[in-house]
């Protein structure tokens, strides 16, 4: 199992990882460095770097050979190092160039897949072993989807997507470009819609669809489902982590960031901008604005404004949510100083 | 994108949609209708509903071409309308119409799949693209199957049910006529039992199965873990939303509703009609009573009676719950009044 | 239906089945046994044992034709008896014996199946219908792969594992020996790690891997990232539960159990021996010390001590945790008492 353990990502000097992410080199700029790593875990032939104030400390006692820092930390720095006016973002970087030089996704049309003739695909599309590509699908260039996906019929994928194996898309839907979605995602899947009639419940057909625009990521078993009538909608650049369920005719804006496991119910509408922590649980037809803050595990029930940031069970506005939660911690000693008062008040 | 938007999902006068939804025309009958939506959203040539009093002001507003109605909202409304006596029945009605226009399920048995000889299978069965179907399994009439799907050895799937593509069921599994399962659920699947010996966790193995009765709907990336001995059982008629999770032995009554993302641990025992909301967790060997609610997130610890209401956590009778919440919510003034209180005993 | 009900899992005297489990006959050793069940739902020709206290009372009035039962018990029971010094792991035992009767896994690579010209496959190892696996894997002998997997490029995947359908290893993920993965679960998805910049939500690559040691269960549905850089990381003999979130750069010890729909966020570190209930959401870069138990819906935003056991929103030790949520329910009598306690003194 070493072979992990001691592979090589790259080998660079320290100058030339300068140059990539755009920093200055202090001390040796011929050091040579061969992988990337957390500053916990570093060893010899690692650059690391520090930004979580947490992980501050370690910045004396890394055993990493280089190490990317922020200016006010040059003086505390005994190796070679990377001066950076975004060290967090530098590092992005570094890893950027890194996952360039290993990524290498498939390419070409499988013979061991299967594509409905009427099916459009446009230059330097992958479709992988034992794929599926249902009729009338439209896939643009650069696309790549690896094995055991279904896409549906009338469904149209844009450019550079990455489709990762076991997805599946179901019909009509609509993907932007630069889209990335992983395994086990279900994105299309009937709503959860049932009118109760004579003792038995009748679905309501899901005749609706979905679109996600470019720049959108989805991460692993997630759900999104079609909408009843119209479109579910998830807005450019909102990334969404694994195991969300996201319910028909939800709307969420751009750029938000949906973090796994959290559940959002059938009509919702989330703005901008908007953050909701993990494991968070929305109600239906709510509006969440724009630039809003939702915390972790959060049952939200109601409205919450523009740039809010709401928290607990049920969710109310952060500030007053944590003096709650403070003041529940003192309860054992509230119900000891009543039950003095009231001893008190009976003996005077 | 704009191909979606302006798709025609039928072509119909509103004295037609009247007959399929057996309501009678208000105004213009020869009305031209080319699609359905939600009362916000709806253009021109669109037909709408209203009945979520959430929605009714939009009745004076909306773009639509047509508004299925109550008897009561007839003074209200400018536009053509159909009046209905029950708006949301026919809507979905009209839905269901609209579905089976559009819905084209795959048929016949593709080449590409993996059939065991032991296999029978009745007319009219649809087994896609690379989907497996190990030995001794029987498929009945008008089932399809669509692509990447597994169903394990000695499995038995009834009349007429649709199995979107990447389900997994796994061996000796029972499902009923009519039965709809969503993609990336997992049916059968080990319960979670281990017994610990030595210093080491011992797994138990799971050797019961599962049986789903006829007109049960399963969400996607659901979950139902097969029996340790036995059988985990979903009642006739239940509808279990996407994310769920149900443990080995748990047994489900009929007509139940579990919303996404709750959690049913191992034996606990679910009544008929009964409703559990988003999100809720329930311990293991519990019985919840038929016609019970249960609140959305939720912790369930203890049995509950039959067409009882819990909510919160740990849960209790809902009308407890939420004067507890309120009172939680006045925790700091109830802190402010205890202090002045002291002071004045003090200061007497 | 009938047929799964009346199946013969075995056909063994009671004397044959003590020997198996190794305990002592009690009444007549020639019973004839010919399936396993639970206590309430023990039938003619089953074989049922008693271990949870709530179940103690169907002593008496079981069907079965056989029970296990510890030492204390033998007055009680009036039916033929196996007498065992843990009758719970006798029953494991028991079942271990007839699942490997019953158990038979694919053998042989699929015809059906796609695997690169660089991958190596030792001895025994079954590769089933339409599993892709990629270039410069390696599988050891006596592991099964099921219909519908990928192996992701450099996998290496130890001795005698399962992997049921429809499961994700993305690349260069390493397995131990005698794992066990089920259906739908995705190993290896990118971590979720983003930047902000100029307006826009920067995806950090996540170039690391994920070591998943010997003897680990993982349920279905599962996700677990790979690591940023370095590795995720799940010791030896842990078994996890289905629907569980494991984000990136986590670390869990040896021997630990994880139930349904838990959440754990990125770098958090879980000793070995620890108990994680189910629905729980553990925060990112936490301790949570060797042998801790975190309870059911909890919310943990700090580390956690070795053996301390913590449960609630959010965590306390369990002690104090339900102390308080006792008191919340007194809320209502507190709020009664407080008011007379100011009438009474604005009275005096």
């Amino acid at each position: 199992m070493g072979v992990i353990l001691l592979r090589k990502i790259m080998k660079k000097t320290l100058k030339e990882i300068a140059e990539i992410v755009e920093g200055k080199v202090l001390g040796n700029e011929n050091t040579l460095i061969t992988n990337i790593a957390g500053i916990a875990e570093a060893k010899e032939g690692d650059i690391t770097f520090v930004s979580n104030p947490k992980y501050i400390k370690f910045i004396e006692t890394t055993k990493a050979s280089g190490i990317i820092i922020a200016e006010d930390q040059k003086d505390r720095v005994k190796i070679p190092a990377i001066v950076s006016k975004n060290p967090y973002f530098s590092y992005a970087k570094l890893l950027k160039y890194a996952a360039k030089e290993k990524e290498k996704h498939p390419s070409g049309i499988s013979k061991n897949c299967s594509i409905s003739e009427s099916v459009i695909i446009e230059n330097n599309v992958a479709i992988s072993d034992f794929s599926v590509i249902d009729e009338n699908v439209r896939i643009d260039s650069g696309t790549v989807i690896y094995p055991n996906c279904y896409i549906g019929k009338k469904s149209k994928i844009g450019k550079n997507c990455i489709i990762y194996p076991n997805v599946t898309i179901r019909e009509e839907t609509i993907i932007g470009n630069s889209v990335i979605i992983h395994s086990g995602t279900v994105i299309g899947s009937d709503g959860f819609g049932y009118v109760p009639l004579n003792n038995k419940i009748e679905k309501i057909p899901q005749i609706g669809t979905v679109e996600i625009c470019d720049d959108v990521e989805i991460g692993a078993n997630v759900t999104i489902d079609r909408a009843t009538t119209g479109k579910t909608f998830i807005g450019k650049g909102t990334k969404i982590d694994n195991l969300v369920q996201i319910a028909h005719n939800v709307h969420i804006g751009e750029n938000s960031i949906i973090v796994a496991q959290t559940g959002i119910s059938g009509s919702t509408e989330i703005g901008k901008g908007v953050t909701i922590a993990g494991q968070a649980g929305l109600g239906g037809h709510l509006t969440i604005g724009d630039g809003a803050t939702i915390g972790a595990q959060s049952g939200v029930m109601g409205d919450v404004p523009p740039k809010e940031t709401v928290s607990g069970y049920p969710a109310r506005p952060h500030g007053k949510a944590m003096r709650i939660y403070a003041l529940i911690q003192k309860l054992p000693e509230l119900f000891e100083e009543l039950k003095k008062l009231k001893s008190r008040i009976k003996h005077e």
